[in-house]
């Protein structure tokens, strides 16, 4: 799990618009991306509820088409989204205090992701 | 859990807009937006099934570095995201008959909140 | 279940935007759009854990005021939600090698659905 705030806020001044919405879309069928209080004890609870509510099985139909072990992988990802829009005001994102945006690999091995943002807006 | 509907389609005459997108973001980590039939029954069903899915609980990592109690809000509003995207069409939101936006507020106590309303398009 | 992508995927060449967004919106209450990678072993699985996260009930209190048998319908499709935003770029849809838009149906019997696509970006 991987805080992106940071990066996405530079994004938005380097793109000179002050006032809009960024947009950021996890490419891929297994991550996801989300917003969060990004604190050590949710990034524990997060990844270990979706375990509980779509819990790791060789019963899912995916699993019996592609023996790869990752049919709760997609249906975690897929529940949780692969994009978030954030608006912009004075070249900012609009956040609370403790807000912030999340990228989460939902497969059972790592994964080097391509995450798109898009900035759309007005200088 | 309110109903932000009215309030929006307002927003929408007052920027001009004639085509394009109303987005609609809670501001803070344990509030949410969606879009629902807005009718006294599922107001009742959908935080009954978000405390049975994520269950108020003192077991949560974010419970034992707080103690705040609200680990399981966190948890339901990231699972429901911050944010909806509405289509506009001849200056109305783009709905169903039933179809509104809701703001669900899932912590343990009431909040004040900020929503942002950005509407990109074309007049 | 349906794969929106190709269709998606002409309407944006269509537009003539070669960078940008494209939004998705499904108008109604009990639909949902979303990505997955689409293939028959999720098509079932995604429905089937559905059901048992939300499970077809007469207790929920839609069902007291309605008695029409989909309130668990209204709560997957909110949880899932009704729009999805997909970056644009050479005119493409930005997406994984697997990754598709998918439209799912939640109610108990089938409906004719409206699907609103909204381009946003530039030439």
């Amino acid at each position: 799990m991987h805080d992106l705030t940071d990066e996405i806020a530079e994004i938005v001044i380097a793109s000179g618009a002050r006032a809009g919405l960024a947009h950021v879309f996890n490419v891929g069928s297994t991550g996801a991306v989300g917003a969060i209080e990004f604190e050590p004890g949710l990034q524990q609870d997060l990844p270990a509820m979706l375990d509980k509510l779509f819990p790791p099985s060789r019963d899912y139909g995916h699993e019996q088409a592609w023996h790869d072990g990752n049919g709760h992988s997609h249906l975690q990802a897929t529940m949780l989204g692969p994009a978030l829009t954030v608006p912009i005001k004075d070249a900012k994102l609009v956040f609370g205090a403790w807000q912030r945006v999340f990228h989460l690999e939902c497969d059972i091995k790592p994964r080097r992701r391509t995450i798109a943002i898009t900035i759309m807006g007005e200088s």
